[in-house]
């Protein structure tokens, strides 16, 4: 009886493919997995945590266990405006939520009405993807290259879009090792985008689950913070950092920053959805902070993350046909190959099963019915060297097949 | 800039007035305050979930630090269904959740498009009420005597509502101590009720926060236990159960059992809006009711609880004039007044800051234009039992006072 109380929007919405995906290899004994997205374990701070979760509770319990704001922890909020050394922004201009997820389904609430568009670069993160789709809105892409967002296109787009007479809300990007290609967009490019952002008058909104996992190379800034440097502007960018692949997904856990009328409304939304973060680990990543446990963690999560990196590169050069063309990032969590315009990587996944080897199809990261099928992400946190060595050599064969 | 691309909804809704409210007293020196909703910092189980937080990410780290599944951490649904006793009852049907506010808004988030009616009892919880407007319900009241809902009242409602072709989607209501009011809705006013929504095929969402906080009498069965014991049906009712007042609200935890398809759209949403509930959390609590501590611990908070309700109820019938009527509840939070039909809770609330007394008055748990003034709620778990006598003593003097 109540399915036919459904909304319309529940009745239809999609859940991640992933877990469909990932559902039906899961009964294949041995398999080299390189589809999820998940942080290694080895780079959980088990110990420190331990500790601090049980300090916090015996000496803060009538605080940590009690209804906190819905802004989130003055203490946390205070310690992350230090961390990232913004001693201008006021804890007005920051929400911490349940996870980045979390944020922007919250930017998302608060802008867009069913029919208004969202630009994002294409292929883009699934999860939010499904989020925008289920808030019905009009998904509209960008391609990038390997500097990032290809600027030039959204201008048109957007010109375009207007003409149409479209309502663009926001532009969604992930600029640094972003999910899935694994590509970081350039300085030029990120100057590019916030000064076209500024003249067009479009929200941009910045996923950064990943800059701060950068095994290699030198950090290029945050779209937030260029525009906050260079164009003394907190307002264009709203910038969501997770603590998911540096603290550990378990703990739900994100901030976000922007204009404090917008954040204002975020932390409306956020009373109604779920009041507040858990507040016990709000305080324990505080106390992180605090005791400058931050920069050695990420220190040694970035040593451990190299070699992998370095693992799959190697052997994607090593197994894969010539003509496969990959990104070469220098951090985050996945790799991504470009097939050439006759292979899909659905069918390639179909045909890996049999060698017990996983990854997702590109085709997954793209708006429903806006896919393209030749390219796939491979995720190199969660598998041993041998692994990877094995996994890479299996689909090397898998596409010589494929292409015979 | 970004104000302009607001959605109507993310302009014009309400936050919570009662945070507002307690804004307006913050700053008085020496407040008795009988306004919030926190559950006593003496209850909270300190030393256990210290410990149990301690062994758990010593001893799971790479499952309580990981991405949880959205639907819930497996070992808690399992022993949330033995706690609770229900052997029928598979995984799929219970979802966790980040708090029963959570729960309670993907219960909507799935059922209620713009105009489409919820039922509440009048008065009922604020924050649901906020966030049924902030979804575009049409919030339909029915009044709640000293049994709980009027279901005679509520017939007649749904009849005319019918009549007028409005869409119902389904019935909220908590039965026991009922927030604002203390009241508890009797088993034949129960069975009525999950008669009536049978017959009618319009589902009912129970909130339930407090059945646990009994402190003597004898407890009723829950709606969701009665349609499962009586009736052989698990569908009609949805009972969300909170964490918030019998373990720790910052634990932010709730779990919800129901219509197995309803669960797995809510549990669809809850992808898109946190990914899951705090993976550390669910499984402290899981091994809280593993380890069999769960008992002892509720005895304990009910025994703490009942002497502040006792002496709130005693200062109530010795210091507030004759004619105010007050509800005599058994366990909960909360007891209710209601004031003669010329009083104004509000207008008291004004006159008892300069007798730095607060409370809530009873027109906040109303929905947005239909309001009753002739109320006010008040909160005996967080106050000293000096401050809950001379509290009174102030308000019977207030009283007095207003009605000369």
């Amino acid at each position: 009886m109540i399915k036919e109380l459904f909304t319309e929007t529940t009745r239809t919405m999609k859940s991640s493919m992933i877990r469909e995906l990932v559902a039906s290899t899961r009964n294949i004994k041995g398999l080299i997995s390189f589809a999820g997205g998940f942080p290694a374990p080895q780079t959980f701070p088990v110990e420190t945590l331990s500790k601090l979760y049980a300090e916090t509770i015996a000496n803060e319990s009538s605080f940590v266990l009690q209804y906190g704001a819905s802004e989130g922890d003055p203490m946390l909020k205070e310690e992350l405006l230090k961390w990232e050394g913004y001693d201008d922004i006021t804890p007005d201009q920051l929400l911490i939520t349940a996870g980045a997820t979390n944020a922007i389904y919250y930017m998302s609430l608060a802008l867009v009405e069913p029919g208004d568009v969202i630009i994002c670069e294409a292929p883009s993160f699934l999860g939010s993807l499904v989020a925008f789709e289920a808030l019905g809105a009009d998904i509209q892409c960008v391609p990038l290259d390997q500097e990032g967002l290809d600027v030039v296109a959204l201008q048109n787009k957007v010109e375009e879009l207007q003409k149409a007479g479209k309502k663009i809300k926001y532009i969604y990007t992930i600029p640094d090792f972003h999910n899935p290609t694994g590509v970081t967009m350039s300085l030029k490019r990120r100057k590019e985008l916030i000064e076209f952002a500024l003249a067009a008058r479009i929200p941009i909104l910045e996923d950064n689950p990943y800059s701060r996992l950068r095994f290699r190379g030198e950090a290029v800034p945050t779209l937030f913070r260029i525009a906050h440097d260079e164009y003394a502007n907190t307002d264009i960018v709203t910038e969501v950092v997770s603590f998911s692949k540096i603290l550990g997904p378990g703990l739900r856990l994100a901030f976000v920053k922007g204009n404090k009328d917008l954040i204002e409304r975020m932390c409306s939304w956020q009373q109604k959805v779920n009041i507040a973060p858990d507040n016990v680990s709000q305080r324990v990543t505080a106390h992180f902070l605090n005791r400058g446990y931050m920069d050695d963690h990420l220190k040694m999560c970035n040593d451990h993350y190299r070699p992998y990196l370095d693992k799959m590169l190697e052997a994607t050069s090593k197994y894969l046909p010539p003509y496969i063309q990959y990104t070469k990032p220098e951090g985050g969590l996945f790799t991504w190959l470009w097939l050439p315009q006759t292979m899909s990587g659905d069918a390639l996944f179909e045909q890996a099963k049999e060698y017990k080897v996983s990854f997702i199809p590109g085709s997954k990261f793209y708006p429903t019915n806006q896919e393209k099928f030749n390219s796939l992400r491979l995720n190199f946190s969660f598998s041993t060297f041998e692994q990877i060595e094995q996994g890479m050599k299996s689909l090397g064969t898998i596409m010589e097949e494929f292409k015979a």
